[in-house]
């Protein structure tokens, strides 16, 4: 029997906490201060406040979160997205007391999020990566001889960065030297490790991203492509599957490859395999090793449950299907619903859920975390609903998405949900505009709420 | 272009509204007074109010509803399910209006609604009927004559009964001339209509029913069968398909048979055939000429949207799909959540909603009428929730409607929710025992509210 601590909060903890439920497994909730009401906390079979709203007293304290697990008899440990999910000393942590960790082993995570290591290791299976270098340059004079080779402008890369810090874009020959001193000591700065590598600069593309999953031994699957190209500053905003824009024989090619990924890494769990797609061609960046935010939209498109897939291999050491299981249908897209103020920059808006209004029917699916009367907490991620649909082909989709977009009531705070109708209105997107909907899109229109 | 308007309210107006509106059809709902804050005014493009609580004069009121229709200038009628759905006279006043009726043609109305015409063509097509009479008895004698072949005991229906009227059960030669007046007389009084017909007496049998959509012209499919046995005075409570006790060989029979039978009746839009099964034989008993509450049973199963389909026959003329199209998939579920008091003999309870929640995921569905703050009327039907799983099998099924109607919360008034969480507990319901769920089994059983 499994006992599964969610160290997580959110509309992925209650996803978790649904998915576990409807296997007989127990839950077990952890909380900060504040967050109480939440409904993951409401759903699980027990909860534990673990510390203050500050996430590093709480959701980010390791120490905190495997004493809550031992003291409720936790078995399993499920990191949701975010957080604690891609740290392999969690992973490890988990590991060492004897807790089942709901994802990969703690060595592909720490071959995924060393970026060099992941580089040789994609480029080992034979997927193509950016251009550049596949370990870490030493010298002003290797970054030369590469740039002879992928030419100008060139991206400088901390090998354990992320969230946009030891990145440098360097234009020419004549700011390498700065760039290359800045990129390693931001790297030492930030992350302890001052290796950086070198990428081609690839100015616009299309963000396409496959989902794996894989018993770490010997099946090793995929479940189709999502689109992830509308962003706003990397937060992606809508997603849909199949992408309209790559022919099936790329489509073939990337998911293809993606499991190569998933094998050459003894990738076990459910992942992601993210590609920057240009007009012929599509590059690796990275592997997400846990569960995204947008695996929803591969669920209602392969009728596979992914949490419970999850689950199942913990129980079992075994997949619930292969990868002649997975039949696709029809096309999928997904809103995420976040409190934030589109004519205030996007600002987080939090407040109290005064009216609630969710969409319901054939082939939608809304996952939130709200209910009437609960506050929106200014201290977490501001996504507080994904409303995802499925109809026969894109054009109904999107028709489909905007209807139950207008059907939706959330009052009490600014959400998203007007300016996505818009962005699901506005022509390039809605025609399936394949050069012009990259994941700078958003930053080249000024997309504003439709009056109604 | 199409404006369509709703002759009905609740649930299925609401689920009616979406399927237009995905289709770019626009919607008029009517509503009594005191029914303005219902959720279908909300979401119709218009809405008009044609009379007072009592249905007869509002959602019964003919008349008033083709007015509400000129008025607003609507082409199309849906009539949902009750109320004045299966009214031939109705639909052919909305056909003498040049609007289109969204169901059959007011002639197979006519031959579904008369019992005798509907037995003569159901045996006519070679389907199965209740051994018996295929036209109307109109002597003691006759009756003898097929007693001969039936035995004792047997039943005396109306040819235009409905709602248990005009029905007696003949347990031997005894009482037959009496209860033979008495059913002759209470045609008479209730349909004005004396004639009666005899069929055999089937003691215990499954209720189950075939889905089936014609384009009234060449088309003619079924989309599965759905077994609708756990029932309560006659109403469904719990719906499923596949029913799990049949044989495969049974089941394609009785949906070929309903294919004959839509074929036989030129049926337009969707419809539904509806059989008595016992342990080794089929049986029709009637056709509902009208979408079901438990058509969300079917649609996800089949992975089709039955609303759309009746309203892309209207925009086309054609099905939007054939019978080789169709493919099923999981084991789905419906518990229908009712306004009752299933500790004080099912009592309806309105009230006002003081709290809600919805479950929500991954092959769940909600179709419902509440929202926080709405009051339940007493003047219509009670049901105010359908929750509607899909799993891969029965047991995965089962255990994914308890986790969801556990999930639920609807404060403010007795719903039947912990009943048929109860239901869905209870053993020879959970173990698909064939023989002991049949249409008396709630009758036999005192099933009670778990203890949680």
């Amino acid at each position: 029997m499994y006992r599964c601590l969610i160290a997580n909060r959110g509309e992925i903890a209650v996803r978790i906490i649904r998915a576990c439920r409807e296997l007989n497994i127990e839950t077990v909730a952890i909380y900060a201060l504040g967050d109480e009401k939440s409904l993951h906390v409401s759903l699980a079979d027990q909860a534990v406040c673990i510390g203050e709203a500050n996430p590093l007293e709480s959701y980010l304290n390791q120490d905190r979160i495997i004493s809550a697990a031992k003291i409720t008899g936790a078995n399993a440990i499920h990191p949701g997205y975010g957080f604690l999910s891609e740290s392999s000393s969690f992973a490890r942590k988990v590991e060492d007391n004897d807790i089942y960790f709901i994802g990969p082993t703690q060595k592909t995570m720490e071959m995924m999020g060393d970026k060099i290591t992941a580089r040789q290791t994609v480029d080992n299976a034979g997927v193509p990566i950016i251009p550049g270098s596949t370990k870490a340059v030493e010298s002003i004079e290797e970054v030369q001889n590469i740039a002879q080779e992928i030419g100008y402008p060139l991206v400088l890369k901390a090998a354990s960065g992320g969230g946009g810090k030891g990145i440098r874009i360097v234009k020419s020959e004549d700011t390498l030297t700065k760039s290359f001193k800045e990129a390693k000591s931001e790297g030492k700065k930030y992350f302890d490790d001052d290796r950086i590598y070198v990428e081609a600069f690839i100015p616009v593309a299309k963000h396409v991203e496959v989902q794996v999953i894989g018993d770490g031994n010997e099946n090793y699957i995929h479940l189709g492509e999502r689109d992830c190209s509308v962003q706003r500053k990397n937060q992606k905003l809508i997603e849909e599957s199949p992408c309209a824009a790559i022919t099936e024989e790329m489509r073939e090619s990337m998911c293809a490859d993606a499991v190569k990924v998933a094998k050459a890494s003894n990738y076990r769990s459910a992942g992601t395999i993210e590609y920057l797609v240009t007009k012929d061609a599509y590059y690796f960046i990275e592997m997400n090793a846990r569960i995204q935010v947008e695996h929803t939209v591969t669920e209602m498109r392969a009728n596979r449950d992914l949490l419970q897939a999850q689950l199942y291999l913990m129980q079992h050491g075994t997949l619930p299907f292969n990868q002649e299981d997975i039949i696709f249908d029809g096309h999928v897209i997904e809103a995420r619903i976040n409190a934030e103020n589109p004519e205030k920059q996007f600002q987080p808006s939090p407040g109290t859920v005064q009216a609630l209004h969710l969409p319901q029917g054939f082939n939608i699916r809304v996952d939130s975390l709200l209910y009437h009367g609960y506050t929106v907490s200014p201290n977490y991620d501001s996504l507080v609903a994904k409303v995802i649909v499925k109809s026969s082909n894109r054009q109904l989709a999107i028709k489909k998405l905007k209807v139950a977009l207008d059907e939706m009531v959330i009052d009490g705070f600014t959400t998203t949900a007007d300016f996505l109708y818009a962005v699901l209105s506005y022509p390039f997107y809605a025609e399936g505009n394949a050069e012009e909907v990259d994941i700078k899109f958003l930053d080249r229109h000024q997309i504003i709420k439709e009056v109604t």
